[in-house]
């Protein structure tokens, strides 16, 4: 990890099973154990989603290529880098064995994959509102979607990733305020209290808001290479979508008006951000609460006789552990030995293992490793199902603590140039300095430093400064790291 | 239904807020009832395939062009009516508003939005599968795919359409083979226990074979309007794939071997195989233990003292049903009229409807409606969480029932080709007839009568017997049905 943190962090997500590279440029593969990881979260997010008031919906995967220039603002953002179907068939090769593009097969209009689906997303809403009485419409999608890249970075950078997106109406600007400030609460009650990261939570920038966007919110968390990662966003899109859709509804004084829209979206970029916050040299360490499998047993043996006693207590422990809701695998594979066994669970990062030795089962008791800690303890076999659950309640808390303590560590109060490069260059990590608000100064620090503007912290208190860049008046201390 | 069953259908789709067109050539919008819906059938089957051993993945939406030729059945029927990306960005349009393709960025080779992923997912096993200690390897996706249709029938004809796919390795042909088995009774299990259709389970023959497949197996069920719907398939591969994609694995004396592949799945097209198999001219019919809302309260009341005392006893209700495991809604919503609810709620296939009067209120029942038989009954509020749990079952059962007796009524084993052509205008259904084994007679069968052979049902007994059509000696009777 310290010698060549990108070149860390690819061999975990593959040799920690979660992804793979793929044949076709841009797109990965995700591997079994990295998709039930992924289940997990969205498992998580789709029922906090469903306790707020949302429904799940299902729209195309293409949108008319036309569509994305209806909103302004959106087409710069959105109208470049896509995946663009143009025909939509083909025919064998005469001239050979394989087979062609038909020419003659040409779409009218281009269809583009969806990048994100604000557009026909709005044109749908367009014929399911009419009244107040149709409000608010609190639909999320969970999909997939496509931003062509060059450069892959598995989870972090793919050109197909998926995602969920939420798209909401309204009949206010303060219902949809509202509604895109909660999102990002859910968001940031996921990511610290699931995937045991903190997170800060603040809007954009005007040049890092969504395209299209009035306001975006969103949640910055903090890696262990000292870079941010932006884990989450929520928008309020104003009237903007529904002006260019036309999307209307009539007030209960039957005045007409343009609806109010949000939008807030997580992807699979979160695996990302979860194997950068909390991993070691060892490989990958998931936090209980979403981890796929919470808890290993390995058999250590000699002999049929000492395998089918502990053979029969691994199968006893496995449905107590079970009927407590932990989520637990007994690795009786044969083909592998212990040694070899502890090395693969360390890699995928399962938060306990317990080792089922047959001197051990002799004294009732078991040993018992933390991922987290690598401490081992022996720990009775009495009452081991309740030891387990609290013990996977410690170990989540304590890797919330950990990231949290990693990040105050790496936060610093910046009051001059200076420092900012320095603390930038050496300390690394989120800095609160003053900014004088213009976008010049923004694109300026970029240039010179790499350091964007994460977030105007929803917590900043207003106080009198000077921007460490420029020297004009700052009302208030902005987040700036360098990001993922 | 009678007049004009396909307008009924797509009525009973739009107005049971199942789906919606979208401004995408056959691109359907599954709108939220219509998502829920899929939803539980999906997270059922999704149990089903963990218990028999199966994981999900996920593999790439794009497929480049070349591996489709790599099979050469497959290539056939595959690589025909696909959406095709050409280009990878758009450009402002220089002579206006627009955006258009950037020439600039054509891609070197085409890529495929997957109609089905056998060869991206091949083409990853090769990496995955060295040794027998692989294998079995057994992988689900759940995915959208997009097969490009010109004509659109909501859920059963759509450009892209939900689905799951899966893709499994194995060491020798018998384990492949009793591993489609095993699919195709998890699918039959699934389609008669949970959306009360009952199927008939058999082999396809060579013609409608998936391209690419040594055996497809598959289960067929019959629509009210005497049409036959294939409701899923399970291929037996052989080692087809492995060797177009030179997966191969060494075995237990380290000889090497192509590796044996199944492929099996279900799509949104079951949403309409359900709606046809069940509903009426009044709306949908919803099977209780798939139904996204099994039970829905409807108050009736003068005045806010009855609404009051309603409210009261409506939210005791609510949780008392919450708590039975049954799904519930309370519809207190002003805007709309007890009667207009009634009828809205048969458009949806609610199973049971309870109507709280205060007369009723006053005499301790409440009003109970059956949706499948629109039988009204006084039940006491006493006991009223097992009572509607059991007739829950009693409805779920019901259907079954009834669904299988249509069948019976509309299966017709037949013995010349007058009678053939005659129950095909006249009683429509299954017909079940002896066939000469010839692609030839199967053929000119279809152009006769637009009836295929749906399956060789596995339950059909050997016996002697001559072809309906040609009169060429026969052994066994085969499934012939006009289908969709």
């Amino acid at each position: 990890m310290s010698s060549d943190y990108a070149q860390w962090y690819n061999d975990l997500v593959i040799k920690g099973g979660l992804a793979d590279y793929s044949a076709v440029r841009g797109c990965m593969v995700i591997k079994p154990y990295g998709f039930a990881l992924w289940e997990n979260m969205r498992d998580t997010l789709d029922a906090m989603f469903k306790r707020t008031g949302h429904v799940n919906a299902y729209f195309p995967l293409f949108i008319p290529k036309s569509f994305l220039s209806r909103e302004a603002a959106h087409v710069e953002g959105f109208a470049k880098e896509c995946a663009v179907v143009t025909h939509y068939r083909l025919k064998n090769d005469p001239a050979g064995g394989g087979v062609i593009v038909d020419p003659e097969a040409k779409l009218e209009e281009e269809l583009i994959v969806r990048p994100t689906s604000e557009t026909i997303i709005w044109n749908t809403y367009k014929s399911w509102i009419q009244s107040y009485r149709d409000l608010p419409l609190l639909i999320n999608q969970w999909a997939n979607v496509v931003r062509w890249e060059m450069r892959t970075r598995l989870f972090l950078r793919t050109s197909e990733f998926l995602w969920q997106e939420g798209h909401t109406a309204h009949a206010t600007a303060e219902e949809a305020i509202a509604e895109t400030k909660q999102m990002l609460e859910v968001y940031a009650d996921f990511v610290e209290n699931y995937m045991a990261v903190p997170v800060i939570k603040g809007v954009k920038t005007e040049s890092e808001r969504f395209a299209g966007a009035v306001e975006t919110y969103c949640i910055e968390a903090l890696m262990q290479d000292g870079k941010a990662l932006q884990a989450g966003t929520s928008h309020f899109l104003g009237q903007n979508f529904a002006r260019a859709f036309d999307v209307t509804f009539s007030d209960k004084n039957n005045k007409l008006d343009h609806v109010w829209a949000t939008s807030w979206g997580v992807s699979t970029r979160l695996v990302g951000a979860l194997v950068m916050a909390h991993s070691d040299d060892e490989g990958l360490i998931i936090p209980p609460r979403i981890a796929p499998v919470q808890v290993v047993i390995v058999p250590i043996y000699k002999g049929d006789d000492q395998k089918a006693i502990i053979d029969a207590k691994a199968h006893e422990l496995v449905s107590q552990l079970k009927g407590a809701g932990i989520r637990v695998k007994y690795d009786d594979n044969d083909n592998n030995r212990p040694g070899w066994k502890f090395a693969e669970y360390e890699k995928k990062g399962v938060p306990l293992r317990i080792t089922l030795g047959s001197r051990d089962l002799e004294n009732n008791v078991v040993e018992v490793a933390r991922r987290d800690t690598r401490e081992k303890l022996s720990v009775s076999l009495d009452g081991l199902d309740l030891y387990v659950r609290q013990l996977l309640e410690i170990i989540q808390l304590a890797m919330y603590e950990k990231a949290a303590k990693f990040r105050t560590d790496h936060t610093t109060v910046v009051d001059n140039w200076k420092d900012f490069v320095e603390t930038l260059n050496n300390k690394t990590g989120f800095i609160l300095a003053h900014w004088d608000g213009t976008a010049e100064t923004e694109a300026k620090i970029k240039e010179e430093t790499k350091a964007t503007i994460r977030c105007i912290p929803l917590d900043s208190k207003i106080e009198e400064g000077v921007c460490v860049f420029s020297g004009k008046p700052s009302k208030q201390r902005v987040l700036f790291a360098q990001a993922y």
